[in-house]
């Protein structure tokens, strides 16, 4: 019988995780102060970030040690199993080798808890009794539920409301791990106040949601803040997800040839590519790794690197990125952890040097290319997962019309189990096709101050 | 590091069912025509089920070969993960050594498609075109879907009115597998018109389903019907969760002194404890199999071991079966599945024979076992596991009070993550005891017209 599944052992769990920074030819710019636009060091993020994640933040170390209280943790879940995608390539007819890493396993359904228990790890050592966070669709805001009661400390997670009333279980989900889940904006905090006597009808967005989660953490001493993706010590800590598939693909006796992941804010992308970008650096391999984002939020294949805030409202630093401008607003689709401006740092400078590739596909595209492996393989992917499929089918695709057999590895970061309205919708034939033009590119990146890093 | 997951390769999925009528004293009692009242050979089943199924049905063979393409497809999520409960364990601060096997990683999230994968091969195999069934909370209908997708027939699903208009995550996802899915009472169907004229706002009952599948079925050369429990075919193929978990406590380096699986018509419970039935038949071990249902559908602690219909209609033969009488309505609890008046026949045999136990819970309390155990273990159990959970954790605290260390087993057979509404009830305080008096149980067993088996 053919092999589906290659499994590791939790023995396997790698002990480090690996920090790109190290082996980058050209390492990421500083981040600069919003007002003085002078480069910042890594004290100005002491209020939110206990300090030995501000240490990973800006460490040049190659690799860093995983605490064994963490892999046990990780053990829950981990190794997570990487499939050989038989069904799929059956139902595609194609030469290619198809492989997954499914990060779905994980409690809460996708790849984020690998960041979120090593932050509350971190938080817990140095005596913080609370994390804040946003969230959006509420992945991430589960993950963190999750990773504080595991360490017995209290969540406080601001969700956008438009989720947060069109999402009711995300949120039940977090209280079944005992946190706290506001509507965004609230009524809890400075911030949300005064977006609510503005507009008392507003559903909220990401930025606002942030600055409320901000607010909460830098006004108390014992309360800290953590973030999801975008920096770098998130994308670290998800490098955990390549680690372990070089290692399957060892035991298969393979190596990819193409590498993809949805493109958010990297942390997915980055989990699994850079750990193959670390063979190209090291022995000269030419892994292609391909981040793959939806059409109507294209900061990879549309946008421009400069220097952009994180978030909407403009109160974090200024960071160098690919980005769509701010106060970009992709179209609602369902992909709700892709609508994001920019890119996190790292993968900028990756993409500005031409050591990783990005792709993207439209809403209506993804869909289609979810429900053909929902088929083929059985699981229901999420929305966001969607989109490495699509690319993953594309390039297998290629390799037919091509002749050649190519090996593909894509990250199947999550499960679509809480996203089934999103399928529901597609089979009402609610899902369009999503343009953005030119002109509201332009527009939006009209808006930014900062120049064109060249 | 302590090892949480005892993991099996795909060359160790079992191949072989093992049926415990081989080794059982007491044979089942056959089968009554519902009319002439006289014993029905396997014949009468020929219009419903292939003749391969029924083979299996009325076997005596001890052990059944598994096809090779049916452990090819069950790889897909196969062999399921052994977890050791440390985080449980230590939560309730026992002596006791826990372990479970986790059926939820399956494709729908339960133990359903183990039999609803054999069943859809075997019909493939004798050129069945479509297979119809019913489904409540909507499992069974999931896995049936899953499982014709596979084989590329077409599926046809009779849904409970309440759970189609409560659950339509359910449908969507019958739907991504390309199964038609009715609300029942539906108007396709004679039964289903029937009852619609007399009351048009029907909500449905999972009799009225069975009765739309059965009549779609029978009126049909090229299609057939399935059962997802109950029936001696469906625990056969559910033993391949017991044996593998044999398999696994043996790497453990360890044996259950108790093995516990919730209880709705037998499956969930046979497929996990038969196999350790077998260790006490053939090793003359002591091994206890605990059947745990709830207090609000108590046919093993309270129900009459006694002829009765599969149905609610009467449509079905009659079966030697611990019941509350077919007309036993249980409360609206979440555990849908469990809302079943009677026993499939080996298990009711088996606990007339006194080789099983059988115990209850109250639903307050399983909810109460189910976020204990999600906060301890990272799972969120589907309601009917629940049930698992909560005798598994009375017997963990009856080894703390006697300072005995024992090993517990029970089959964690789903996740919950289609039934968040039923944790927020809980969180709402909507959640309330059921108690089931004396006299109800006394007025719909007195409408039987079969007496007690002695």
């Amino acid at each position: 019988m053919k092999t589906r599944k290659i499994l590791l052992t939790e023995q396997e769990i790698p002990d480090k995780w690996y920090n790109i920074v190290a082996d980058m030819p050209n390492k990421p710019l500083p981040p600069l102060h919003p007002g003085t636009k002078e480069p910042i060091g890594p004290e100005a993020l002491a209020p939110l970030f206990p300090m030995e994640l501000i240490k990973q933040e800006v460490s040049a170390d190659k690799w860093i040690e995983i605490p064994d209280e963490v892999r046990f943790i990780y053990s829950m879940w981990r190794p997570t199993p990487l499939y050989r995608a038989y069904g799929l390539e059956k139902a595609l007819d194609t030469p290619a080798k198809i492989y997954y890493k499914y990060e779905g396993v994980s409690p809460t359904g996708s790849h984020k808890p690998n960041t979120a228990v090593a932050q509350a790890y971190y938080n817990k050592q140095e005596g913080v009794k609370k994390i804040t966070t946003e969230t959006g669709a509420g992945q991430w805001g589960s993950a963190l539920s999750f990773a504080c009661n595991h360490f017995d400390m209290e969540c406080e997670v601001f969700m956008v409301r438009l989720s947060f009333d069109h999402k009711p279980y995300r949120k039940v989900m977090m209280n079944t791990w005992g946190a706290k889940v506001h509507a965004s904006p609230s009524d809890t905090t400075e911030a949300g106040r005064k977006i609510l006597e503005q507009d008392p009808d507003t559903t909220g967005s990401l930025g606002i949601a942030i600055s409320e989660a901000v607010e909460r953490a830098a006004g108390s001493e014992d309360t800290k803040y953590a973030l999801g993706s975008v920096l770098n010590h998130v994308k670290l800590h998800q490098t955990i997800i390549g680690q372990e598939a070089i290692r399957q693909l060892e035991k298969a006796g393979d190596l990819p040839d193409v590498v993809i992941a949805p493109f958010g804010g990297g942390s997915n992308f980055g989990g699994l590519a850079f750990p193959f970008l670390r063979l190209n650096f090291e022995e000269g391999r030419k892994i292609r790794c391909i981040a793959s984002e939806p059409t109507s939020c294209p900061k990879l294949t549309r946008g421009v690197f400069r220097y952009d805030f994180g978030d909407t409202v403009g109160m974090t630093p200024l960071l160098p990125m690919y980005t769509l401008g701010h106060n970009f607003v992709p179209a609602p689709i369902h992909a709700g952890g892709l609508r994001y401006h920019g890119a996190g740092v790292i993968v900028s400078q990756l993409l500005k040097d031409q050591l990783i590739e990005a792709t993207a596909h439209d809403n209506l595209e993804v869909f289609e290319a979810g429900i053909s492996f929902a088929r083929a393989e059985g699981i229901i992917p999420a929305p966001e997962a969607t989109h490495g499929i699509a690319t993953a089918i594309a390039e297998a695709n290629r390799c037919k019309e091509e002749g050649i057999s190519r090996t593909i590895l894509f990250n199947l970061c999550g499960h679509g189990y809480f996203d089934m309205k999103a399928y529901q919708d597609y089979f009402e034939g609610k899902i369009v096709r999503h343009e953005v033009t030119s002109e509201e590119i332009a527009t939006s990146l009209s808006e930014l101050e900062t120049p064109e890093i060249s």
